[in-house]
This record gives structure tokens, C-alpha cells and sequence, in this order.
């Protein structure tokens, strides 16, 4: 017999395929969809639907956006000849919070993976190539990829691309992280803040 | 600025409601909806729709169904002298995953909470004691709330409103679980098995 009913059995498999839900979890997201009430259902439903339907990649960074371009792209005041260069959304967001940079962005939606079933063309560097070659008042990009094996080729990968362009490619400076504790680092972090030494003063 | 669309940021507040999903994992969990394939996205969509509209209350146990009388109810080969009291759907789900009970259940939805803001009146109390005023061959009510402070005073409840009537009324025995060590018990447990022990070999 059935645990479930089958539509609340159907619901809690399709919940299951979401990201970090378990079983324990989507039971419990099940039944609390179920004990929601009707506004904050239809809520849930439209704002699922809504995102699917406004949401898309601005044509010039690749951000998600419901405008296109998208709001950093079509701000006047933001400094256009600084590119950052990262893999997802998620990335941007982070920039932005932290306040202090005011370039523009080109977002990967990904990065060189060759065991990942996700390769060069997944990625959106035709995009960024395109964009580079028609908007030369870029004079410095930014490879903010992840500190990872993909992260570092995939910068790797743009900067050698980028070579007889004359465009400046900076990648992210890796160590310590600020209030860390050298005893706990990694190796690789370690080794990395090492080789990475600057001239105190400097 | 935003830190992403307004559809996007929706759908991250609407996630972000869920039990048990943060911050970080509602962004996760938005963008993994905004990549999804739109069949997947449909299903999605429409499990939930459907699992709101098929579900209801079984009008004898109360447990969530999408037929009326639930398919425990309507099953001639289930033992209609016994019944067994259960805070939620999920504790049915438990008991029929075990395959050692064959009586019928009653769903409270719920137990007495006198500080939250549940009362007697939120649970299915009504519903259980008009079944047993009408079906006079339900012999033994085990009664199989959770082993809480308000489990047990739904129980106590439930026995002195059930004692006139001669139903047997039983409780889940409490004690150690099967393979956990003594050393790592807490006291209230131990206290409670230690009541409730029993002589070898009865």
C-alpha cells in the first residue's frame, strides 16, 4: 500500500529533486504546503511561474534580469571600462553588497569543466569575446572565477585568449582570508598566501 | 541598487518562507528552479496545485487522501476493533512502513498545546469521540502521540474522556530504544524505562 496519497506522494518525489532536499524534507515541505493558506499557495505558485516567465539573461552581461539590458548595464554612472568576469548571479550579488566596485559584469552561468558534462560552449565566453572586440573602451577584465581547479582554468583560458588584445586581465588575489587563523589553513591556501607575499608598506 | 530582478528576488522571499530553507538555500533553491527544463518546471508547478485540490481529510480518520473514505478506511482486511490515535499523516506513514499493524487509525493533526497557539478545538478530538460513540467495535484505542510533554497530556486527555465508556486505552511503551547504549541516554528516558521494566522471560 501507498504511503502517501498519490498526489501528495507526487508532490513530495517532485520536491525530493530539488537542491539539499532530502526525504525527511520534502515530507515536511509537503505537508506544509498543504497546511498553507490559499493566498500564500498561489503566492508560492505565481512567484515559481512569474520568475520562470520575466526572468532572463540581459543581452550584454548574462545577469539574470527582468529588464533587458539590465539595471547595472544601463546605469550611467558605473565605470565602463572595468569588467568582472564571474560564474553565476549568485557572484554578482556579492560584489554588489560589499560596495566597492563599480565596473560592469559578465556572468558565466558556469565554468570549464571537462569531466563536468559542461564545456567552453556552455559558458557564455562568445559573449564575452563578442562584447570585448565591440566595446573597446573595456580596458581591464577582472577573472573573478572561483579560487577551484575549474575557477583557475577557466581564467587561465580567457587570459591566454585575451593576450594580444592589450586588455589588462587581473585575476582575484588568493590567501589568507581576513581574521583566519594560519594554524588552521590549508595547505594550498598557505602556499598560495606565501608565493603571493608583498613588501610590508607596499 | 537590488541585489537581483524583483521576479527573482520574489521568488527567493517566497522559498525563503519554507520550514527549514535559509537564506543561502533559498537563492539556491531560485536558481535552481530559473534552470530547470520547463516540463520539469510544470510538474512542479502542478504537483503542487494538484496535491492542494486531491487532498483532503479522510471524513473517518482524518488522514490526508485523495479518495473518501481513505484507502485504510475502505480496506475490509484491516482489524476494525482497533484504532490508533496519531498526531499526523506522517506517523501513519511510519506505523504502515513497519508492517505490523493492522488496525485502523485516527489522525489528531495536532496535540494539545495549551502555550502555542493551538487549543482542543484545533485537533480532530470531536471527530475521534463521534466515531467511537458510532462504531461500537472499536475495542482498544492505543494511543500514539509523541513521546512530548503535550503528546502525553493529549493522551491523559483522551483516557479519562474514554474511561466511562470501557474502551481499553492503551500508550506506546517508552523506554531505550533497541540498540542504544545506557551510557548515552538522558535521564528523563532512563527514568521512564527503569518504571517501566519488566520481568525476563514474561
Amino acid at each position: 500500500m501507498a504511503r502517501y496519497s498519490p498526489s501528495l506522494q507526487n508532490l513530495i518525489s517532485r520536491l525530493g529533486k530539488l537542491p539539499g532536499v532530502g526525504g525527511r524534507s520534502s515530507q515536511r515541505l509537503a505537508f506544509h504546503i498543504l497546511s498553507m493558506k490559499q493566498d500564500e499557495a498561489d503566492a508560492l505558485v505565481n512567484a515559481i511561474t512569474e520568475a520562470r516567465k520575466l526572468t532572463r539573461r540581459c543581452a550584454v552581461c548574462q545577469n539574470f534580469t527582468d529588464s533587458d539590458p539590465c539595471p547595472i548595464c544601463s546605469d550611467p554612472k558605473r565605470d565602463k571600462t572595468t569588467l568582472c568576469v564571474v560564474e553565476s548571479p549568485r557572484d554578482v550579488s556579492a560584489f554588489e553588497r560589499m560596495h566597492e566596485y563599480n565596473g560592469l559584469y559578465h556572468v558565466l552561468h558556469g565554468v570549464y569543466n571537462p569531466v563536468g558534462n559542461m564545456n567552453m560552449n556552455d559558458i557564455t565566453l562568445t559573449e564575452l569575446f563578442a562584447r570585448l572586440t565591440e566595446h573597446d573602451e573595456i580596458k581591464e577584465v577582472i577573472v573573478a572565477t572561483n579560487q577551484t581547479a575549474e575557477g583557475n582554468a577557466t581564467a587561465l583560458y580567457i587570459s591566454r585568449l585575451l593576450a594580444p588584445s592589450g586588455i589588462k586581465v587581473t585575476r582575484l588575489a588568493s590567501g589568507l582570508p581576513m581574521g583566519s587563523d594560519i594554524e588552521f589553513a590549508d595547505d594550498i591556501t598557505l602556499a598560495s598566501a606565501l608565493k603571493g607575499r608583498k613588501t610590508i608598506g607596499s
